[in-house]
């Protein structure tokens, strides 16, 4: 976008008719300002006397007083014709110290405890995902294979229709056609079974999360994350007063057992076993029972985040926790952003029913509801097969991705890392090998323009291995193979290197 | 939307080939929920059990085991030839008898105090928004006005260009040019000098609230609202642990003098100055300048709604608080919904520099960021020109649609209330008359289909005199007679009904 900039509106000037300043003083100081401040450009054609007196409803001679003001100062030149115009010829510099001294930093102003808290641990890491994608950043789906074209004509036959229901106020719970097809999709999908009157629409997971936190935690409540484990979503009930108890994570997923054994009663607890967040690893079915057992023995309520659920290449899929739950002590987090494009902000959260109507009233009071169009388009592209369709060619596309990144690191990765196969999801898990330091790594990866997410970001225990994220998704299978012949060749020259031997 | 149910995913059955249960079993039971949960529809064929073998990495003859049993149960049926399926006779009161019992409400499941608090309140005027629009609701923009096919040519060409940036992950603060354009609306219409980076794009006032809630108030703090006042806004910061100080309006807006003679330390002060929510008056110069030296002695921030500000028919505007605020006192709050359409979901905040990068960070953690397509085809809106030319129009459309509910209230309403004009807003105030009882008249609204929203609901203390909302910007002068003078005949004969009397 080039920002044309917009005509000043001489209707905007202000006058206080009670004010003690003089009416031609408070448009000469409004119109200096405007000067000054450059939001009345350089050369730009003041209105005439007459018609500026009109609008204000002040009389002509209030006008031209002002405008004769400004001229002395040198601001405006009115010439014969033509009328009165900004000065082309006022100094910058003069212009510059003309702006009035406002704008000092009010050091006055107080955070609260809970953002300085939140301020204060490295964000840095959680904040890159914002900066322009890199090759390997992880969570990134393949969004050029996105099928634009018909996303744009579904769009573009809903802004014709004349049914306009989406420019109007819409459901918190929100668009009721869009919570039928994600609850018949889930059914004919992921095997659970849900009415859509359980599911609530959310601008992700994140805010699923936020949503959920605000709904569930008192100041105090123990919520128990995986770690390493989804480190931004612990921060939001972190805001919210709660206490995060960390459980460990194995090869297999979340240590269940060590969960039992605490003694703390326990509010939440938030799992991702589809593909575990960051390892990928998929929760084994005696696991999943073992968790719903004590979930129900305890009282606690389960957070299932099935992110990447659908992105299976290989073994058979498990049941959800939701599914295989008995009572209603799951809910369950989708997001279609990691699905179709991370721009969309639409997401959806699956309750157990008592909790349909408050969560609707938080939304309402948090931000309303999701934008209508968005909503509708979302509804038209599930309903109509091309999410189903779009699910199906991306499946395929990982895998040969997937694939590609496994034969490149056998290739190329020999003596710095090990990079195994999954089942499931966008990333996979390069395990370094011994005497192979993370950050001699990660400098080789920067130095080349590449992108590797240490796990140990989103660990609070020590790490016995250390591991790197791999994000393949976006990714031709061609330009893995570069990238990681890239990474190998930067790690060796900078090993090798005596100027780099301490970095 | 005709939702066209998906057709069953039979990948998506799960196999555990270490579970106790039999994988035959398995495979039976799952298909049977399908069937019962009515997500394998009646008469559905079913794949052969080859192919389903093949597809679950089964032998054959488990498949055939668990078509046997489903046939045997009389759920499914196999024709020589056209192979299985589920049965077509099946008894409808069997098939429910035999859902799982699973889905008991869970009674253990306990809301947050600050939840359970916030729904204490009687939500039902609050959330009736969300409910269809009726004559006189007030708030709405006109917006089957809306440029549909501006926006909807800006839209397609958005979607068509070969920068797909709206696809990816857009900063936390908003679409860089977008914020452009906003700056320097606000400077060309609003009188406001500010820089780009001091915006930060939210999903409107409320999320705005939200997000400066989390951001500066610690339980405790002390927040002052109008009295009447936009009550949605105090019931978020109330959520994040304020005490709300309600200080009263009079014919001119905020008593800032009573706001100066408080004692205790205030945080915050909400303030809706350009048209007051919801009397709609303007609040005077000197209150303004009373107000920030207030604020300024006092060390409190200002947040100043500029809602409706942009809609004003007669009178001179007068400097926003912000403009006037020779330090970094006051946050300005703005919104598009209801100058666009209310399914937008955009609005912005313009915040002290201090506060940018902490406020982007919490949106970070609350839901990423605003929609990014939404985002680039508002700024293509403001850029071009129509936002502008939008305004311009729908000034003049309210101010006679404006005229027309006054007359209309002169011709019919005498001896109900009186329906004062005012110079900004999307809504009048009728104030009843003596011995007109508020109940009475809603009723009567009620029975013709109209609703007025008793300005009670947004007020504290009581009211001297009774009022209503009545918001005109959706209807045609036409439409506004007509409705007026049904309300009028609703009310008269409902008086003078004696089985009314009492109501």
């Amino acid at each position: 976008v080039t920002v044309t900039r917009l005509r000043f509106q001489f209707d905007s000037l202000f006058i206080d008719h009670l004010a003690s300043t003089d009416i031609f003083r408070q448009i000469e100081n409004q119109l200096r300002s405007a000067i000054c401040e450059g939001r009345l450009g350089i050369g730009e054609r003041l209105p005439s006397t007459r018609s500026l007196a009109e609008e204000l409803g002040v009389s002509r001679n209030t006008v031209v007083a002002a405008y004769n003001e400004l001229t002395q100062e040198g601001f405006i030149v009115t010439t014969k014709g033509s009328g009165a115009r900004v000065t082309n010829n006022y100094p910058r510099q003069k212009l510059s110290q003309e702006i009035p001294s406002r704008a000092t930093e009010n050091s006055t102003i107080e955070l609260s405890y809970k953002t300085e808290k939140l301020l204060s641990i490295d964000l840095k890491n959680f904040l890159s995902e914002s900066s322009p994608a890199k090759p390997f950043r992880a969570h990134a789906p393949a969004f050029k294979e996105f099928p634009d074209k018909i996303w744009s004509q579904l769009t573009a036959r809903r802004l014709g229709q004349r049914d306009t229901f989406w420019k109007e106020v819409c459901p918190a719970q929100g668009y009721g056609p869009l919570r039928a097809v994600i609850a018949d999709y889930l059914g004919a999908s992921r095997g659970l079974s849900v009415d859509s009157d359980q599911i609530i629409i959310t601008s992700g997971t994140q805010f699923s999360v936020l949503l959920i936190a605000k709904l569930l935690v008192n100041p105090g409540d123990i919520v128990c994350f995986e770690d390493p484990g989804y480190k931004p979503a612990a921060r939001v009930f972190e805001m919210e007063g709660a206490k995060i108890l960390d459980i460990p994570v194995d090869d297999k997923g979340l240590d269940v057992d060590q969960l039992c054994n605490r003694a703390e009663r326990v509010k939440l607890v938030y799992v991702t076993p589809a593909s575990h967040f960051p390892l990928g690893t998929t929760l084994p079915h005696d696991r999943r029972e073992a968790l719903l057992k004590w979930a129900e023995r305890s009282g606690a309520l389960i957070l299932e985040d099935d992110y990447n659920g659908e992105y299976r290449y290989y073994g058979s899929p498990l049941a959800t926790l939701y599914s295989m739950s008995k009572s209603e002590q799951v809910i369950y987090l989708g997001s279609f952003s990691k699905l179709l494009y991370p721009g969309l902000r639409l997401g959806f959260a699956v309750v157990p029913r008592k909790l349909v109507k408050p969560l609707a009233t938080l939304r309402w009071f948090f931000d309303r509801h999701s934008p209508g169009l968005e909503q509708a388009v979302l509804a038209d592209f599930i309903n109509e097969g091309h999410f189903s369709r779009h699910l199906r060619r991306m499946r395929t596309l990982y895998a040969l991705r997937q694939q590609a990144l496994v034969e490149a690191a056998e290739d190329f990765l020999d003596g710095i890392m090990r990079v195994p196969p999954q089942e499931v999801g966008l990333h996979l898990v390069g395990w370094l090998n011994n005497g192979v330091s993370e950050s001699d790594l990660l400098n080789a990866a920067n130095s080349v323009g590449i992108e590797l997410t240490p796990v140990s970001q989103f660990s609070t225990a020590a790490l016995a291995n250390s591991c790197v994220i791999i994000g393949y998704a976006p990714y031709t299978p061609k330009d893995i193979y570069q990238h990681i012949k890239a990474l190998a060749n930067a790690y060796h020259q900078r090993k090798f290197d005596p100027n780099n031997s301490v970095v």
